[in-house]
């Protein structure tokens, strides 16, 4: 079939028909599918049930050093958590602080203590005027809303395959002291995929910042959450090229478990410098004596170590790589020839980014829902949840069995055409 | 022997000697026991080992409704969760929220949020030019340490075995509309144990603040913590009250399963009226997609109902018990006659307070550490540390073994000894 931007009116509109009465068949079809958010499905789920099993009344709950993990204390975390964690992160243990369950946690924490108290003696951002973040786009809406909860005015940084437009974040980094920091999802990105190049990464290491509280908020919410065993995105370590670069304090660098083990029930982390991590440790012992030491020896002792690690990730990728190979055939199929919308082929990470002619993502999303399939909101993946163009989409292929996934992408593609084929029509009346 | 405060100087010199010889004699013994927080023993955490139990691979994760515990979301608590709480903190599971595993990060998050948004509505703390607490005296130190944190300005409130000294806090709330929260421990406080009295938590409900977001901050550590099976405190549900009295969103009420379960790895929760978790709730879903459900679920399997935790918590006081006995026991004995101070006698909670003569607290704990016994700093039972009479310290009978605790409570009343008899000396002279 050939593009529908070259259709005439007629065969437009005789395509549209036909395309209604396929979506009223669907509509009658009773679906309930949920693609709104990156989750794991119940097959992943299943992956780590071991761990339930490795602690129980017969084995001891005592740390390598002798802690007694289920009793107060140690507030950055068990050392052979923080060893397990930091190679998954690829810092050294003393770099890292082990939090709860949730990174997106420890990121607002990190926001609201820069908020309430400021960073390394600076003035506290609740005390300035105007406080900017920059926001590569799309993004992650949970990171947008952090931002916006505190006030914090959002610039949004185009993104493209190598990674955030770096000729724009230097110029506002370097000229305005009211940017204070950057959300990046540095590999396999929410909700392109696209993992930061080697120049990216060299370049946010270079950074001049004229705020001396400037940091890069550096979600590394992928890191070892590969589709593939061999063809993976690599990414240069941040903390280290920092250092290098004479910056060492520049950043914070997020990630968890809960993709690994279970979202609810996992362990979230940050790394970072010495001077970092002691200002943080200074504001945490207000907060807490400490967090789940037994949960945290569940993981230890769940995956041994890092290679466990790895192994248990590729069991993920096998339950997850023919997904997202589904998105990317499935729309190939449906709309491949027809020229109305591109999408990412991500290596890894939990989405697909679809981006539909301009002004359509809303309608096709609202369209979908009507036949019972719920996609994240259009417009969630830019700050203030306004996507200026209206044409961008995140695809959550995860959670859904294959079989409701290939029928959940056939309805959307069925959905992208019937709203590109309204529009083109409109303009040509 | 007669009180030292009659004895001759001669006595008193002849005393000293005596008390000093068997001091040497405890340097001697290379002692090495920590007293400064009420943390369980490692017997008591034995109790809940059957909660490592409860799940494993071969039970199902899922809630009674069907939710899949293991994955995201569910940012309140699941529901039976919130029933095990309710009954434990005697409110209806509707008005409970879940967190994380430590009520002090709540406590902690409850005024950080009202620091950088304000209470329903109100200007945010961090605006305002004052803000004040009431700080009832002797109390927990680590309260008293995040409204420092958050540069509120502390005010003691006088402690009786009633409560606080209620003329002096309805004054203050009443008047000043700086004053914005007050730190309770109603029953079986830190560090007196004295529980509040049907008049004061109805004084409490009847508060008429000067502030609109003045709230009583309900830390209800030890709700569930008795020594004894029928000779009990018993506290008039605050929540209850203020809705009686009209004033339903007066109190933010605390409680965990730290002392129940494991320290590190129990349950805590906030429990409020519905404007309140309306307003928390709208801000914690930009902090956390939700906390650890497994365990959530685990408590629940562990316990069954509230008459499991009541059944559970038997036990405790079994172990603790005749710790807080020998404590009494050996203040008696080795103290009683002398008129060197005076302690609490408790039927729960965590903490015996002991106050000595004016001025010798500070001397008794450095004492009592550089013979190789820890106790709580000096001080630390007042706001910014400062104990003005300093005569407060804190006694955490539960973490040492029963022999252990024999040992230290004699080498403490030695302590006391002595640092008495030396500046009953000097006032002599």
């Amino acid at each position: 079939m050939k593009p529908y931007a070259q259709m005439t009116k007629d065969e437009l509109t005789h395509e549209l028909k036909k395309l209604r009465a396929e979506y009223h068949h669907h509509q009658n079809m009773d679906i309930h599918l949920d693609m709104s958010r990156g989750k794991p499905s119940q097959e992943q789920l299943d992956l780590s049930m071991g761990m339930m099993d490795v602690l129980n009344s017969e084995v001891d709950l005592f740390c390598e050093d002798g802690t007694d993990c289920r009793n107060y204390g140690v507030l950055s975390g068990i050392h052979e958590v923080r060893v397990l964690i930091g190679d998954m992160m690829e810092n050294a243990p003393d770099n890292i602080i082990i939090y709860g369950n949730s990174s997106l946690n420890v990121m607002y924490d990190t926001v609201a203590r820069a908020y309430s108290h400021g960073i390394m003696g600076n003035t506290p951002w609740c005390k300035l005027d105007r406080v900017k973040f920059l926001c590569p786009v799309p993004g992650y809406d949970r990171h947008f809303a952090i931002t916006e909860y505190f006030g914090i005015e959002m610039i949004p940084i185009p993104m493209s395959p190598t990674g955030p437009d770096m000729d724009m974040v230097e110029k506002f980094v370097s000229e305005d002291p009211a940017i204070k920091g950057i959300w990046c999802v540095p590999k396999y990105a929410n909700p392109t995929g696209y993992s930061y190049s080697d120049e990216t990464v060299r370049r946010f290491a270079r950074l001049k910042p004229a705020a001396h509280d400037f940091r890069i908020f550096w979600d590394n919410a992928y890191g070892v959450h590969h589709l593939y065993d061999v063809k993976q995105d690599y990414l240069i370590e941040i903390l280290a090229e920092c250092k290098r670069c004479g910056h060492p304090d520049m950043v914070y660098k997020f990630a968890s478990t809960s993709k690994i083990t279970f979202p609810g029930s996992g362990i979230a982390a940050l790394a970072t410098s010495p001077n970092n991590r002691e200002d943080i440790l200074d504001q945490l012992k207000h907060q807490t004596i400490g967090h789940d030491k037994v949960n945290q020896l569940r993981h230890v002792r769940f995956f041994g170590d890092i290679h466990g690690m790895v192994e248990h990730m590729k069991k993920h990728a096998d339950i997850i790589r023919p997904k997202f190979e589904t998105v990317d055939q499935t729309l190939t199929e449906e709309i491949g020839e027809l020229e109305l919308g591109s999408w990412t082929k991500p290596l890894g990470g939990y989405f697909i980014s679809f981006d539909s002619l301009p002004g359509c993502a809303k309608a096709i999303v609202d369209k979908a829902l009507k036949a019972g399939l719920i996609l994240t909101s259009a417009g969630a993946t830019w700050p203030y949840g306004k996507d200026p163009l209206d044409s961008n989409i995140r695809i959550a292929p995860t959670y859904p069995p294959l079989e409701d996934l290939k029928k959940a992408m056939k309805l959307f593609s069925l959905c992208v055409k019937i709203v590109s084929a309204e529009k083109l029509l409109s303009e040509m009346k």
